[in-house]
């Protein structure tokens, strides 16, 4: 079977990542990214021997040529070549792009970043898969929201919820970011927070709920989840759930895994390129009950937690495969989430 | 009458604001606050020309002296000079304290940092005024659960609490602060969080749980609460419930109160001494419903946030006032709390 | 004989601190303060009772007064009442202000933000007051270079300095700041800095260059300084020259001076409004030498160093003290600087 | 020829980076690691599939065994089986392990944190590599030093330098410390700083002073150097200097190098293991000159600078290669530093 051939729009943070996932998954192809000017990530790419080839958003803009990166051609030739595209350009500018992929009949999946008019569906691989099936324009939940729905869905699945309530303490910058930061000061945002909102469009039978707070830190949020079962779960039973899904790590404090920054400690010692982790991690020593009702706390790294969801929304767009568990079984089993 | 006699050990973080505080109230006098070394605090008291009078914890130990701290006799003397003593010493030494307060048979509150077992009753000024009356040893409640209780209390007066679940997104030090600290980093510590517990012991008819992370901050908690109220409760209700408590401050993000650290900025600008604030804060932009459940956010000042309810243990133990509402409004009066 | 009038225009960081400070000197009158929205300092001196009286600078904007604040005339209305105008506008402000203070034929003094030609010169009160005298209008040092200068017009009247380099660590906000920051980042900026560049504009004898890099705190610059003086200076010169400076702090780590956060704890502790200092501090233990230069570290409180310049600049360009040292000395004595 | 066996003793994050290091080498044979607990390091380890063999340091410590780490010998065994021993264990315990290497004859290169009496010679490999030559007992620079001498080494084999004064703007945790930090707070050192005396040790001819300024950062410290030449030096000499070197890596403001996270990332982007580099950093933009001397900024990534001169001690200390230029570049070759 041919494999599916797939452009990236945006090689920044998320673009990196999202190309590398793409690389990986023995039943696509990664025929090139996109950007527009030489970027630390691109320097990179080019001191890397261009392991990916570079295509240029803006062909009059000639900053990365004369960065001396090589270029293969403009942002349209990369489209003309792909089957779809996955878009992870600054939130905005994909609604521009979409122009493009229409004017060439192609597929695309968009980013949190977009408004979700930009899609056809709202898409999480776990959560509502089939809806992804076939549709030309997917938007992709955001880094904590796709995070979060994890979990929840996996409550869901299991005993049904009848609502949710969350606090963020999010990070609020990624490592290097010098554009945006906060020092010394803990930010609230009006409540309720969008990653309330969004999960509701994605499983709309589940009321939600949450407050936003940031943090000065750069290595991943963490958010507190409160969920009220319809049947009975004990905090054992969400241990083990945990243990048994893919994209869910559990860990422990006493095993030294003391918060965000234990996490990203690990995932560099593991050797994990960046130092990335596709799983959500969810803390046994948080798991509580409140009544009825449970409470844990989970970790979200922010950087690359959206490429499994990413690589499942190709999978049902160009229905590679139809079924929810097949997909995300086939993306699972390339990024080595087992 | 006579006012009634009041030291300090202590003069740190929390020790100078209680002498401050102490020093307000009309019907009280402060005889002195104790120490052993010549902190900072210790050096700009004397800066300030004594106003408060400098008695030396260990007596054998001449480095207040040899600072030239003026010392106005030994602890001991001290305790024989008051009719009670506010004990914010470091965690553990109040116990020790508590054999002297014992010998002269002197009354004695101590602060969150000492075990239960060191007091006869563990006290909140708003939530359990009545057992503390003619006690002899008091035990506070800590910074957190302090103003939390405060929240608490106030919902549970007015429609009866079924349980409550909190996340607390804690500063890791004081301003100032060169023993500890945390840097790019959240920290989780094992749940139930010791505030949750601690409501309950002051609150026993109200299931409480919650989760607390560390975040690398100076200024001030913010804990979001998740109340299940008995009586139904609109999101205006909480907000008429604020405006109206003395010890909370309502405030609007839309306002320009962005976070702890635009609360700090208010109350410097507003010459408090130290930009310090005995109110918690309540934001109205994060009053939300789960449900029929209630949830918002409250930043707690955590050097200041005790005086008033310190206040109020001495009243209780003096029988200064016998009654609940008497007695907490005599300090709001004299701390300028309307 | 009659007070000088004066009027602070922008009432925010410094603008707060330069009307208390004016309003500190028994030889000036501040007129009022102005503003153009209701931010929280301005709350927060409506809430004190408005000590000083609020001129609003965009008459069309009602904000302020649709937030209750007490507003008592224009903008022009108070330049007009005024003999001299400190203005610490938003920088670039100044510019367009001035053209109001020519309309009505008054002076003024700039804030390091505007650019040099917006005066008829550059002003430091210790450096170069003769400069000031009489002047129309003059533009104060930033932070940096006005705490900086002082240390180095010290060392030069006593032994003459044939060259200076600083390292800036610079605090990246204010307290309160929600509009900028760096979480978990040093950055570096191009060299030589500008407060290099600006000493030699106030003392153009004296070769200085420099590197800035800013780091994720709020409370206050370091700069190392590193000065090769024409006559030999030991170390103890320094700290007796510092001990003998009014402005000027000697501080020990020794008795607990362990950094810039310790010096906002001491002021807080103090009973400074804000935690503020006028100070720059001078650490013992940093004074070292590299062959015959001598290098030591000193602390600068960003917000409210440039204060007693300020009210320097007013003198000189008032001729209310023609002579250097009777005006800085006047300076001192109402801030009480000894 | 025989490859030279190496074994580790510490798997921390030095440790780790060691034993990475030395595992590239191509003639030189890792046999196994030291530690004594499950640390997430060693978890990773065993989540990796132990690739490095595991030697127990405290035999009847059997925590690593109980974590299921597989665990192929005791401390005594791995240092029978090596020629040489890589010593990064916590400072103190170097100098007990050293009884060990007596007690089997075997040579030892100690870590910065162990006292200079450790050791027969404190090396770096580019600065006194001919000191090492044949040594029994080597110990290393710390991160900081072993950074700026390369840099001082560099112009002082160029042009001779008279004196050295430094500003070392130090990041206070690794990324995932829990146990140490600091939280919004610069802190000084008392001067003159370690550094600047370990430098004069290796270089007895410079002198050299600096102060140190921790900062709550965890990702590099930058270094300002200001060097004294004998030889005049321009700026572009620096640059190009800069650029020949193996071990440094000259970059620019103006590419996107604005500081020590940007240096973080890029690595990261490179795909280096953990996003570690080798190299320390000069920026193009931080050269100025004071009169005739010369001042740049440097960063140290802390974690793994001191990998390189560690390979090139076990080379000197076992002879591999006598000559200095020789040992580095082979060195060099390995960790692929062109």
């Amino acid at each position: 079977m041919a494999k599916v051939k797939v452009g990236v729009a945006g090689y920044g943070v998320i673009g990196q990542r999202l190309a590398d996932g793409v690389a990986l998954q023995g039943d696509m192809e990664l025929v090139g990214v996109a950007d527009v000017a030489p970027t630390l990530s691109v320097r990179a790419l080019k001191q890397k021997g261009m392991p990916y080839k570079m295509f240029n958003v803006s062909p009059e803009n000639k900053s990365m040529e004369e960065a001396g990166i090589p270029v293969s051609g403009s942002f349209e030739d990369l489209v003309q070549s792909v089957d779809i595209m996955l878009d992870s350009s600054p939130g905005g500018v994909g609604a521009k792009n979409k122009e493009i992929y229409k004017k060439y009949n192609k597929k695309a999946v968009f980013q949190g970043g977009e408004k979700n008019e930009v899609a056809d569906v709202f898409f999480h691989g776990y959560a509502n898969y089939e809806m992804g099936v076939g549709q030309q324009f997917l938007k992709l939940t955001s880094c904590n929201t796709t995070g979060l729905i994890r979990a929840v869905d996996m409550m869901d699945r299991a005993a049904g919820l009848e609502k949710v309530a969350i606090t963020i303490i999010r990070r609020v910058a990624d490592p290097g970011d010098y554009h945006r930061g906060l020092t010394n000061a803990l930010q609230l945002e009006k409540a309720p927070s969008h990653q309330a909102l969004d999960l509701m469009t994605i499983m709309p039978h589940i009321p939600c709920t949450g407050i936003l707070v940031h943090t000065p830190v750069t290595h991943g949020h963490i958010i507190t989840v409160l969920a009220t079962p319809k049947k009975k779960i004990e905090k054992k039973d969400i241990w083990e759930m945990a243990n048994e899904h893919p994209r869910i790590m559990p860990v422990r404090v006493a095993d030294g895994f003391l918060g965000n920054a234990s996490l990203f400690r690990y995932a560099r010692d593991l050797g994990n390129p960046r130092g990335d982790m596709y799983e959500i991690a969810l803390w046994e020593e948080s798991i509580v009950k409140s009544g009825d009702d449970i409470m844990f706390a989970i970790n979200i790294p922010q950087e690359s937690v959206v490429i499994p969801e990413n690589i499942d929304a190709i999978r049902a767009a160009m229905k590679m495969q139809t079924d929810r568990l097949e997909g995300v079984a086939m993306t699972n089993k390339y990024l080595n989430l087992l």
